[in-house]
């Protein structure tokens, strides 16, 4: 520990005034019903002391912490390992960094600390919360919500209507994946299968969606799960081949398990393009252009989608004029209730 | 925003019970000096209304929040590319979550930014501050201590005596270059040349130390600046092969830049090892093992610096009983001042 400069407590203070502990804080927040010389006592030793009065304290008054709260709904582990979370994370660090708010980043071991993110949330130590990469039957929307900080969400949440009232950005996966399957379409193939992301996130729904919108009646072979990791398309891969030798095409639910796919496509002996054209989702660099083939994908823009969630929240909480709890009605009223950004076709060698 | 379940305000409860905001702050900080049917009327309404007092108002009196921060003195594109953070923050996370407390990571684009987290550290939203990279002439450590939270650095911090009474946890990087650089010439290697960390940061300054204790009067054309990054080996190796073409070995001060200077060798035809040996400091896998040749290297255990970081500001919170401000003293003359954790040699190809 650091223990060159203690920072004056509200204890100190009250010793060198000669009062309680309470009349200190009565006097830092304001001075309500506190006797003038008293006043007097407490303000001339925090002067001494060089006393700062506790952000908490602070807090209560200006309700404003100049923080923004950014929750990964994923183990640690992966947020450091799937190059998505970094360029989300990216774009949300300019955004508060140019505003000067404080990214604060609560990393968890997995789903059953979500509770504890929820106290943090609740504790008054952020103006809002970015939370993205949900799951249906997580507890971390609800826990948000008690938690009762303005919150913009990554990505469609799942729960109710669809929306339940969020703010969220999200690409458009069912539009984006409907490009990809035209595309393969487009060039001759017919035995089109899909590897699916984490089939308990909106985006990968939304994504076998826009697959079968082309794809009507394809046989339920053609699909195998997958979870949007590179070893999670790699097994869906061998699946697909055993089920469905004659497969021509293939299109993963993102680049990672589209890498998967690639390897093992190498490792058995078919040619990509040639045999089974493959596409993924994503445009996730160095990944899309390093695999062999460079791969074609479905571009969306990730560090944007950060950028947005952290502007539209920043913009929620100015227009609130910094207490957060009041003018929610209005607020809900003007804002957008989702901002879906559009995705490109970036054609590279394996489709 | 998440509109639908408000978290009800103290203004709130203020307006239910008919009285003035100061007036239900104090019932809620413990009534002190509120008259016996004011205190009634606050309770009733906060019942009524389901209030959950502001943390920030809970912890001026408990003075705990279940959390620790975690400063990382790099720019977030760093945190996330290099995997020695990761790693470090992997047994920060293991230990916090042990204890159930959050992990705040607070994010920067740089050092510009340092003094926002230093008024975040300072603001009363973490119980104690975990810090590592830290760079000369960085304002941050002195941030960190007119914040005053209990610290404990990654790291040996490199101000003043060397030390300036803090915790800190480190490797012996000084022990460990001098075994590094003794494995290279009992290979019968007489040209040895070094690569040097970030020369603003002690870990790069003490393997040199290292480096040097052995090699007594090695040719100052023999060391070459680096900054830790494969790009920063890459350019450090091929100014040594242009000012000493007869080198046949050298020392990287970590994985990452021998793996840029092993790129360098192969692409100028130079075998490793029989050309030039290699050596680098880490073991950061799976680098270490995927470079080609694999490298030899000298082993730190990463992951456990970042747990000892975390179990010794928690043990050392605990024995505060739950004041850090207290009992400073006492806890400066039992704490070690640093923790020097033992490093070993990996044999692999590279030399």
């Amino acid at each position: 520990m650091t223990e060159s400069a203690p920072r004056p407590t509200l204890e100190a203070v009250a010793a060198r005034a000669g009062v309680s502990r309470a009349t200190v804080s009565r006097v830092v927040n304001g001075g309500d019903g506190v006797r003038r010389p008293l006043v007097e006592r407490v303000r001339r030793a925090v002067e001494e002391l060089g006393y700062v009065p506790n952000q908490a304290a602070r807090s209560l008054v200006t309700r404003r912490h100049d923080a923004i709260a950014v929750v990964v709904a994923e183990p640690e582990t992966r947020v450091f390992a799937d190059p998505f979370f970094a360029l989300q994370l990216r774009g949300i660090s300019k955004e508060l960094t140019a505003h000067d708010s404080q990214l604060v980043l609560l990393l968890t071991e997995g789903r059953a600390d979500h509770a504890r993110v929820g106290r943090y949330l609740a504790g008054g130590h952020v103006d809002g919360a970015l939370v993205f990469s949900l799951h249906l039957e997580d507890p971390l929307p609800e826990l948000v919500r008690r938690a009762g900080v303005p919150t913009v969400f990554g990505g469609r949440p799942g729960w109710g209507d669809g929306t339940g009232g969020a703010v969220y950005v999200d690409s458009d996966n069912r539009g984006g994946a409907r490009e990809a399957v035209r595309h393969l379409v487009g060039l001759g193939r017919r035995r089109i299968a899909h590897i699916t992301g984490a089939l308990d996130q909106t985006s990968a729904v939304d994504r076998l969606d826009g697959f079968r919108d082309v794809m009507a009646g394809a046989a339920p072979e053609l699909i195998a799960e997958g979870d949007f990791t590179p070893a999670g398309g790699e097994r869906a891969m061998r699946r697909l081949l055993e089920r469905c030798p004659d497969l021509d095409a293939v299109f993963a639910a993102n680049d990672l398990s589209a890498s998967g796919a690639l390897r093992v496509l190498r490792a058995l002996g078919r040619r990509v393009p040639e045999d089974v054209a493959v596409i993924g989702f994503d445009d996730m660099l160095p990944v899309a252009e390093q695999t062999d083939p460079p791969l074609t994908t479905i571009r969306q823009d990730i560090e944007e989608m950060g950028r947005l969630m952290a502007r539209l929240l920043l913009r929620g909480l100015d227009r609130r004029g910094g207490t957060p709890d009041s003018g929610e009605a209005s607020a809900a009223a003007e804002a957008p209730s989702g901002v879906v950004l559009p995705t490109t076709l970036v054609r590279r060698a394996s489709a």
